[in-house]
C-alpha cells in the first residue's frame, strides 16, 4: 500500500488539456493541491499540458514510475495494463466503470485486468472507484468534484471506503466540518486491494489517529479482524458506517434457531468485539469522527451540561441518560463556585443555566466552564448554546474554545440554531471543538465516547485456550468421517472431549439392553431415537420421559423404533438412547454458527419462548476469553432469571460460562468443518449443582 | 386566545428607543414585520418612539387596547398589571423573569399577578416566556434574536412551546430549513393561559395544517386529550418534543407493577393513541415538519429509491426496512421505461442508480422521476444526491422541485453533501421540497408519514361503553367506603358487576365453613387468606392450593389464619376464600393506572417473568375501543405466545378482549377515586374456553 499512498511519481494514463474531463480532472488536482512527487501525463495529442511535459506511450516515461492512474473507457483498460507492466509499473488505480458491476461482459474484462496484474506483479486499486489520497504530501488522486475545495484541512483522521461516491461524500462533509483528512482510499470494486487492506495502511501509519470505513460486505474477515486488533492495540478508534444489514447472509440452515444470526447480526457481535464504533448515517458517522478526532476520552460517564435555555438542558439530561451516563448533582461547594460567575437567577445545579445574559458578559461564562472542567465532579462537558447572532456569537465560540483547549476532558457543543450563528460556528470549527447543530447529537457522541473508553480499558486480544493437538485430530477425524448431521450421542461423544457436563446415556441396540440399561442406570430415565436423519426427536415420537421400570423400558424401546421408521423409513437409526433424566432448571441454549465472512460465532440465549417468541439471543465471536463468557450471560434481555427472580433459585452460572468456553474451545480446534453446533437445551441447575446437557447438534460443511 | 393572537392593537408598556434593549425590540420587530395594528408604546420618557406617538401612562391611551405587552422587572408587573385592568386591557403577555421559576419570592409576585388579572378578569402569557407571534398579520410580539431576519416566511405550520428559547430556536430553524410559519405562541411559566390553550386556538385556526409544540409537563390532561382530538378529526397532524422523560412521574405505588407505568410511559401510550408524532430531538422536530407541511401522505409503505450512488441507496434500503416501510422489486414494464431514461450502466431496479451522468443531461433525469412517480407500484419517492456543484446542484434541484410539484406522492430528497451543493437546495427550499442533508433522516421521515397515515384511516374517537348509572353509583360508593386497598374479594365483587370472569369463591369464617364449601364447590380448591391489609399473600403463608379434601380444608383455614395473624398481628382477617382451581394456561397481567395529569391508563402484559425480567407491558389511556383492545395483546413483544408457539395451544384472545373492555368501563364509571388495578394474574384458557380472574387488587385515592 505504501507504493499507493506515498508515490514518489505518478503517471495519468489519457491525461486531458481540458480540465472538466474525467482524466483533465485527475491532473487539475494533483497540481491544485501541489502534489510533491513527479507527474507524467500520457496522451499522444499532447507534447505538455499546463506546463508539465505530456508523454506519447508508458514506453516513453524515462524513468520507474510508482503508480499507473487509469481513468479510460473499461475495454482500454487491459491494454494499458499491459503496457504498464511491460515498463515496470507496480501500482494502478482504475478509475473506469464497465466492470464486474454492470454483469458478465464487465465480469470478463475484470479477469482479464486481473491475470494481467498477477502475470507483472502489479496490484491494483478499483476498477470502479474514485480513487485515492494522500493529503499532506497533495498526492490527490481522484476526480470526485469534492476536491474543487481550495485547500485541503489536512489532519489526523483517514478514510477508507469501498464505495467512492460516498468515500468522497464523506471526504466533503468532513471538510465542511472542519475535520482535517489525511488518507482517503476507496476501493470500488476490489479486483485486487480489498477495503482491509487499506484499513491495514492507515491503521499502521502514525499520521493516522482515527479511521473512518464505509462497508458493504467483506470479502475476508480474517485479515480485516487483524487490522481490528491492530487499531485496537494502538487505541485508534475505527467508526464504520456498515450498510446492507437488511439483505439476509448465508445461514447455516440445518439447525432451526440458526435463523437468529443473520451476517448483519454477525457483524455487530465482531464489530462490538473489536470495539468498532457503528454509525448508522452518514450524518452520524461525521458526528462521531468530530469527538473522536481531539483524542479526548472520558474518565467515567458523569456529564456536566452547561445552558441557555432550561429546556434544551433537560432534553440534553433525556438523552444523556438514556445512552447510560450520569448528569450528577454538583456538590455544595461547586455549586457556590458556580453560582459566583453566573446571575442570580441562573442555575448553578446540573444542567447549569448560565442564561443568555451571562454569555454576552466578560470573562464570567469562560469562568463558568472552567471552573466546571476542573472539578473531578464531572468527566466531560456539554454545553448548549441556542440563539446567538455576530459579535456575540463569535465572543462565546472564543470563550468555549479556550475552556476546550485547555482541559483534556471531553468538551462538546450543542449549538442548536441556524446560520444566525455563523460567526461562533466558525470560531469552534477553527479551534476543533466538536460542534453539533442539536443537543441529542451531542450526547450521542458522548455515549460513545464513553463507550470506547470502557472498550479501551477492557481490551485484551483474546487467544481461546492451549490447541490440544491430539484431541484436535479425534474432533476433525469425525467431523470428516460422520455424515452431514451428527447424531444426539455422537455430538456428546465430541463435547465430553471437552470435558462438557453431557448427560450419562448408552445407545441401546435391543429392547432388552433397553431394560437392562435403565436397570443399572438408576429410575428415571429418558429414552429418545438415535439418528442422524431424525432432527426433531419430538415430532418424530422420538422421546419418552419418566421411564421408571425395566418393562417400560422395553415397551418404549419398541414403540419409539416404530415410530421412527413410520416417520422416516429411510432412516438410519443408531438405536435408543438411555439417558439419565435431568431435574428442572433453567432452560438455556448454546450454539455456534459460521458466518461465511466472519467466521464462527457462539450464540447464547434463554431456552423456549425466550429464543422462539423473543428472539432474545447474544452472539459472540470466538474465542470467548472468560470475561467474554460472563458477558454473555449477563448480555441477554432476560439475564436476570439466571440470578434468580422473586422466589427462584439462582442458576449455576459459573457451570455455564465453562459450558461456553468448552464450546468456543470446540469451535477453534474443528476448524472450517463444524458449520453449525446446537445445544438446546442446557440445564442450568441451581448454583453450585451444575449444568447438563440434555440435546445437541451438529451439522459439518 | 383570539385577542392575543390577532389583537387590533398592543400598548407596548415600558418601550424603549434603544432598539437593543429588550423593551426597544419588541417595537422594533412590530415596526420590521409591518404590524397591521395600531401600536401604543407607553413611556413617560418620551413623546414618540420611531415616529410612533409614546403615551406618559397606560391611562393616556386614548382607545381601548386589546393587547398589553410588558417585558420590565417583575416587581414592577403588579404594579402596571392594575394600571391595564383598570384601564380595560383584557390580555398581556408578561416577558419578564424573576416569577416562581426562581423560588419562593418570585412566587409570591406570581400569585399576585394573577390575583390582579383574576380581579380584572384579564388573562395572561407568560411569565417568563418569549412571547408569541402571527407572522401573517405582523403581530411580532417577542424579543427574539430569531426576528432580526428580514422576511418572515409565512405558512401553515404553528408552533407552541412552553419554553420561550426552545421555541424560538425552533422557529428560527424552520425559517432557515425554508418552512412557512404563520403562529408562534410561548407560554413559560403559565401563571394562566396553558399550551393546551395555545395548541387549541392554532388547530381551530383554518391557516394551520401542522403543528409543532414542545411540551415539559402539563398541567392538566383534559383539554389537551381534547385538542388532539379535534386535530385528529381534523387531519392536522401535532408533532411534539416532549422533555422530561428521564424523571420518574407521580407513581401510584401501592401495586407492586405500578413501577412500570412512568410518567414518560403515560405521555407515550397517550400520544400514541392521539395520532401526535413523537420527535427527539431539534433536529428531528424540524425534519419532520418539514415531511408533513406539504399535507401529501403516502397511500402505503411502498418506497422507491432513486441515487446516483449504489452505496446510499444501500443505506437507504436498510433504514426504510427498519421503519416497516417497503423497497419492492420493480415490475419488468416498469424497469423497462426506467431503462430508457438513464444510462446503461445504470440500475433500472429499486433502488434505481440514474448514476451521476444522467443527471446532468437534458430531460431525462427529470423524466426518470416523473415516470416512478406516476407508477402504482410506489407510495413515495426518496431521490438520494450526493456529490454536485453550481449549476448542475441547480438543474437537480429544478428537475426534483417540478417532479414533486406534480405529484400527490410524498417525494423527500436526501443531499448529503455541504454547501458545494447550495445552489440545488435553495431551488428546492423555495419550492417546499422536503430536503435532509443525510439519507437516514429521510428515510425516517416517510416511516412517519407512513404512521400517521395508519394513523388517520384507523382514528376514530373512542367513546367507552354506555355507563350504567346504577352501577357507577355501586361501584363509587365501594370505592369510597372500603379501606384504601381493597382485598382480593372486595375487589372481585367489583368486577363482577362488570361481567368479569372471577373464581368462583366464597369467604369462609371458620374451619367448619371451609370444609363445607369445599365440599360444595368439588376439589381441588385454593385458599387464601382475605385480608386487605395483607397485599402479598404468598409471602405471608396466605395461599394454598390442591386442597382436595374437608379434612385438608379445615386443617388449611387454621394454618393459615394463624400465618396471616404471624405476618401482620394488626391485620384485619375477612376470613379464608375458598376458590375454585383453575386449570393451567397463560397467565397475563391486566392492570390500571392513574397518571396524575394524563388520567387512567390500562395495563396489559404477560405474567411471571416476562413482567418481572422483561417489562414486557403495554399501556393505553381508557376508554378502549374494541380495536385498542385487539391490539393491546399484539404490541406486547412476548404476543406470539397468545398465538400458541411450538405445540401449545393458543388462548382465549376474544375473553381477554372483554376483560380489557370491562375494566375499562370501570375505570370510566370508577372515575377519580380509583388510582390502581392490578389483576395479577389472569389465566387465559385455551381457545374458546374463556380466561379466568385469579386475583385482583385496587387501591383507592
Amino acid at each position: 500500500m505504501q507504493y499507493f499512498m506515498e508515490p514518489k511519481d505518478v503517471a495519468i494514463i489519457g491525461a486531458s488539456q481540458d480540465f472538466k474531463t474525467i482524466n483533465g480532472k485527475i491532473l487539475k488536482y494533483l497540481l491544485k493541491h501541489h502534489y510533491q512527487g513527479r507527474i507524467y501525463p500520457v496522451n499522444p495529442k499532447y507534447q505538455e499540458i499546463a506546463g508539465v511535459t505530456c508523454y506519447a506511450s508508458v514506453e516513453e516515461i524515462p524513468r520507474d514510475v510508482d503508480l499507473a492512474l487509469i481513468a479510460v473507457a473499461a475495454v482500454r483498460v487491459p491494454g494499458i495494463l499491459k503496457d504498464c507492466g511491460t515498463h515496470g509499473i507496480k501500482r494502478a488505480v482504475i478509475f473506469s466503470s464497465g466492470f464486474a458491476e454492470t454483469g458478465a461482459e464487465g465480469k470478463i474484462i475484470q479477469e482479464e485486468i486481473i491475470a494481467t496484474a498477477k502475470k507483472y506483479q502489479m496490484r491494483l486499486i478499483g476498477p470502479n472507484c474514485l480513487g485515492i489520497l494522500n493529503a499532506s504530501s497533495g498526492m490527490i488522486a481522484s476526480f470526485s468534484a469534492s476536491l474543487e475545495l481550495d485547500c485541503i484541512k489536512t489532519g489526523h483522521l483517514a478514510l477508507v471506503s469501498q464505495s467512492g461516491a460516498v468515500g468522497f461524500m464523506l471526504f466533503n462533509l468532513l471538510q465542511e466540518a472542519g475535520v482535517g483528512v489525511n488518507f482517503v482510499v476507496t476501493t470500488g470494486n476490489e479486483a485486487d486491494v480489498t477495503v482491509s487492506e487499506g484499513l491495514d495502511y492507515v491503521v499502521e501509519n502514525p499520521k493516522t489517529k482515527v479511521i473512518l470505513t464505509y462497508l458493504e460486505g467483506l470479502r475476508d474477515g480474517e485479515p480485516f479482524k487483524k487490522t481490528a486488533e491492530k487499531a485496537a492495540e494502538a487505541g485508534k478508534p475505527i467508526i464504520a458506517l456498515k450498510v446492507g444489514n437488511s439483505k439476509s447472509g448465508q445461514k447455516a440452515a440445518a439447525t432451526h434457531t440458526a435463523a437468529l444470526a443473520g451476517s448483519g447480526a454477525a457483524y455487530k457481535s465482531f464489530f462490538d468485539k473489536m470495539g468498532i464504533i457503528q454509525a448508522n448515517d452518514s450524518d452520524d458517522i461525521i458526528d462521531l469522527a468530530q469527538a473522536f478526532v481531539p483524542g479526548k476520552l472520558p474518565k467515567g460517564p458523569k456529564v456536566g451540561i452547561v445552558t441557555m435555555s432550561g429546556g434544551v438542558g433537560i432534553l440534553l439530561a433525556d438523552r444523556s441518560e438514556e445512552l447510560g451516563l450520569k448528569i450528577p448533582q454538583l456538590s455544595k461547594g461547586l455549586q457556590e463556585e458556580v453560582q459566583k460567575v453566573i446571575p442570580a437567577f441562573g442555575c448553578a445545579q446540573n444542567p447549569v443555566d448560565v442564561t443568555a445574559q451571562s454569555l454576552n458578559q466578560g470573562e464570567e461564562f469562560k469562568k463558568c466552564l472552567k471552573i466546571l472542567l476542573a472539578s473531578e465532579e464531572l468527566d466531560m462537558l456539554i454545553v448548549a448554546i441556542t440563539m446567538a447572532t455576530g459579535k456575540m456569537a463569535e465572543k462565546i465560540g472564543m470563550d468555549i474554545a479556550e475552556a476546550a483547549l485547555g482541559t483534556d476532558k471531553p468538551l462538546v457543543v450543542s449549538w442548536s440554531v441556524g446560520q444566525v450563528s455563523k460567526p461562533g460556528f466558525d470560531v469552534l470549527k477553527d479551534a476543533g471543538v466538536p460542534l453539533y447543530h442539536s443537543p441529542a447529537r451531542a450526547a450521542k457522541v458522548l455515549g460513545a465516547l464513553y463507550k470506547y473508553v470502557n472498550f479501551k480499558c477492557g481490551w485484551k486480544k483474546t487467544s481461546g485456550g492451549e490447541i490440544n493437538l491430539d484431541r484436535k485430530v479425534k474432533v476433525q477425524k469425525a467431523l470428516k468421517e460422520n455424515s452431514k448431521v451428527l447424531s444426539e450421542h455422537s455430538t456428546k461423544e465430541l463435547l465430553e472431549l471437552y470435558g462438557l457436563p453431557v448427560t450419562k446415556e448408552y445407545v441401546a441396540k435391543s429392547a432388552e439392553e433397553a431394560a437392562a440399561m435403565a436397570e443399572c442406570m438408576g429410575y428415571p430415565v429418558v429414552m429418545k431415537i438415535d439418528s442422524p436423519d431424525i432432527l426433531h426427536k419430538t415430532e418424530a415420537g422420538g422421546v419418552a420421559v419418566n421411564i421408571s421400570s425395566a418393562q417400560e423400558a422395553e415397551a418404549k424401546f419398541k414403540e419409539i423404533t416404530e415410530n421412527g421408521r413410520n416417520y422416516n423409513p429411510q432412516a438410519k437409526i443408531n438405536g435408543i438412547l438411555i439417558q439419565e433424566q435431568v431435574p428442572p432448571g433453567v432452560e438455556v441454549i448454546v450454539g455456534l454458527q459460521r458466518d461465511p465472512v466472519l467466521g464462527t460465532q457462539i450464540m447464547f440465549g434463554l431456552g423456549g419462548i425466550f429464543v422462539e417468541v423473543l428472539k432474545d439471543v447474544v452472539l459472540k465471536p470466538i474465542p470467548l476469553s472468560r470475561e467474554d463468557a460472563q458477558e454473555v450471560l449477563n448480555e441477554i434481555k432476560g439475564g436476570a432469571l439466571l440470578n434468580g427472580v422473586r422466589g427462584r433459585q439462582a442458576a449455576d452460572k459459573d457451570a455455564l460460562v465453562e459450558i461456553l468456553l468448552g464450546v468456543s474451545q470446540l469451535a477453534v480446534e474443528a476448524g472450517e468443518d463444524l458449520l453449525s453446533l446446537d445445544i438446546n437445551p442446557v440445564m442450568a441447575l441451581p448454583q453450585g449443582m451444575g449444568a447438563k446437557i440434555l440435546d445437541g447438534v451438529i451439522v459439518t460443511s
